[in-house]
């Protein structure tokens, strides 16, 4: 599907239950960026499931998002049940706002929702010539290193770097062995799974591509502990502590599912929905702009002439990322059946035509 | 050997090259912490190396370590070809001093050494109710996904988080499946490696623990790109960045080795020495102190008792290495033939005594 037409499609969806413009605007960004990305599992799949959180009670589509406490360099923001997919700028805007005066900001975010592609907050920072970062909590679905219980979310960590005349450098990943979306492709079509992907509900390997429905979990980064699962482990708990305890969310086992995986129940909680963690460091705040920028693109080059494995070449993190955003712009976003599906449902429930190409 | 032996000798070694009292101090207090801590491979062991690379004229053993910008939240630091056991250290004061005022402080420096075990920086910020984060690049042994070239450096990343009545959580891991050291105690006793730890010379699997030296390299974290090895290659970057290209370090490929690894050969620079990246941020700065250190606690404890694999327990990160300092400061420190044969001829060389116990 053409990606504005997809876009436009998907902000309808948001002022239909009640986003004010610019926010429905800003939400449907973020859920289109994904797409264009080749990020699918973060993208308009999920526009169901927001809708189903609106309807559920837990979002609120129009937050009033403030800002609870601050330092120089530092906020606490209450997303106020908000979208994620607009909780997640505001505070990264408040980050790079606080960077410009002191260097760097650094903005945990209580209160909110599942906010999309993590890489998506980061960017933002670039145009400025300042680095980006952003993290979020998320339902467990992760076991720690020898624990039988899933306990950490696939927390992912999102950094954007600014370069001179190359793209920039933009790492944005799940801090588990694979996205869980990988497993939910294998489920649909049946297959096995690699081991080193999840565990079974002895804690042991399996192949089981519907373990972590079924009393197993995702594994860490790193696989098991021979490979340093624990060094995976302790990455997701990082993430955690900065977006959960460090905001006031939830944490750990407590973190509320996102709507659309019913199997996961939320514990009691210890705080106020989900969390997340952005920063902002001025690049100048280190060395001249221009200086630091010349370096990087000397850091991009020589790693992508690196000698490599036979047919292949070394990526630099954003690089698939950017090469899917120019080619589904061009030729437009393919969406599977089930996807089509779910917006057809919305389309026909709010009253809004549903794009034919 | 008594760590306060040790500690004694490793000091008196110090000052024979001609560091200032205050700083042979504290470089014997971050090496010994190393070994005392279980961190064998960063500690007394590799002090024959810092005197080598004193002899080699790559050390200042008296640096004179300044300011070279900053902002109300960031400093670079130029280490002045000091140790980084000491230099690190300052620079992790001045992060705590910045956060003190702006809420957080961040820290880049260059024309360093190596600083030691990366936690022990981190620590330094738990007195004062901060997190500490320390991260460091180093000299290229890892392969990047599908490349064959050594281009990152083991690059750890340390975080410590205070908590109230439990013991802090202190992360320190390299951002590779296994640590050198890890592959360095297979080649003494001749035993093979497994998978996922190293690549041969035509980047495929291999078992020989010989391979980094033979043309291979060290495996980021995920060891292949189906369990995620990207995600290490891109953390690893991340690190390198941060210490090596925004200090105006150097950074990659150009990273100096450490004087004991003959084997790998720096290229030309495009910075001055090695590169550290330092963090401090109050958590008062996001919530009040007591109430953070309060659901910390409450996050340790519930990962704790997570329901374990039969025979094992959820450990926090800095577990291990605590039980470590404990029994190793009622019992000694262990060192091995040929570490205790490196520091007889130190002891020969400089005057000093051997401690017999």
């Amino acid at each position: 599907m053409n990606a504005t037409n997809l876009y436009e499609f998907t902000r309808r969806v948001f002022l239909a239950i009640g986003c004010p413009e610019a926010e429905a605007a800003q939400a449907a960004t973020v859920l289109v960026q994904a797409d264009l990305r080749g990020v699918d599992s973060h993208g308009v799949a999920r526009l169901a499931g927001y809708v189903r959180l609106y309807d559920n009670g837990r979002l609120n589509p129009a937050p009033q998002v403030r800002v609870v406490h601050e330092t120089p360099s530092t906020a606490v923001v209450d997303g106020d049940r908000g979208l994620g997919l607009v909780v997640g700028p505001k505070a990264m805007q408040l980050a790079i706002e606080k960077a410009r005066v002191a260097g760097t900001g650094w903005v945990a975010v209580r209160n909110s929702n599942h906010f999309g592609i993590a890489g998506y907050h980061t960017m933002l920072a670039l145009e400025h010539d300042m680095i980006g970062m952003a993290m979020t909590n998320a339902a467990p679905l992760v076991a720690p290193t020898f624990s039988l219980q899933k306990m950490l979310g696939t927390n992912p960590i999102a950094v954007a770097v600014p370069a001179l005349t190359e793209p920039p450098f933009v790492a944005d990943f799940a801090t588990t062995a694979v996205a869980y979306g990988k497993l939910e492709i294998l489920q649909r079509k049946g297959e096995a799974a690699p081991l080193g992907w999840a565990q079974g509900p002895d804690g042991g390997p399996t192949n089981d591509a519907n373990a972590v429905r079924n009393g197993g979990a995702l594994l860490p980064l790193g696989s098991d502990r021979e490979h340093g699962s624990h060094k995976g482990y302790a990455l997701g708990s990082i993430v955690d502590i900065f977006s959960g305890v460090l905001s006031g969310a939830n944490y750990g086992p407590w973190v509320p599912p996102f709507a659309t995986a019913g199997f996961m129940a939320a514990q009691e909680g210890v705080g106020e929905g989900t969390g997340h963690f952005f920063g902002a460091m001025r690049v100048d705040a280190f060395r001249p702009a221009e200086e630091f920028k010349l370096h990087m693109d000397k850091w991009i080059q020589a790693f992508r002439q690196a000698r490599a494995v036979e047919g292949r070449q070394v990526l630099i993190p954003g690089d698939p990322e950017r090469e899917m955003e120019q080619l589904r712009g061009a030729e437009g976003i393919p969406l599977i059946e089930p996807v089509q599906q779910s917006l057809r449902e919305l389309a026909e429930r709010f009253g809004i035509d549903y794009p034919t190409t």
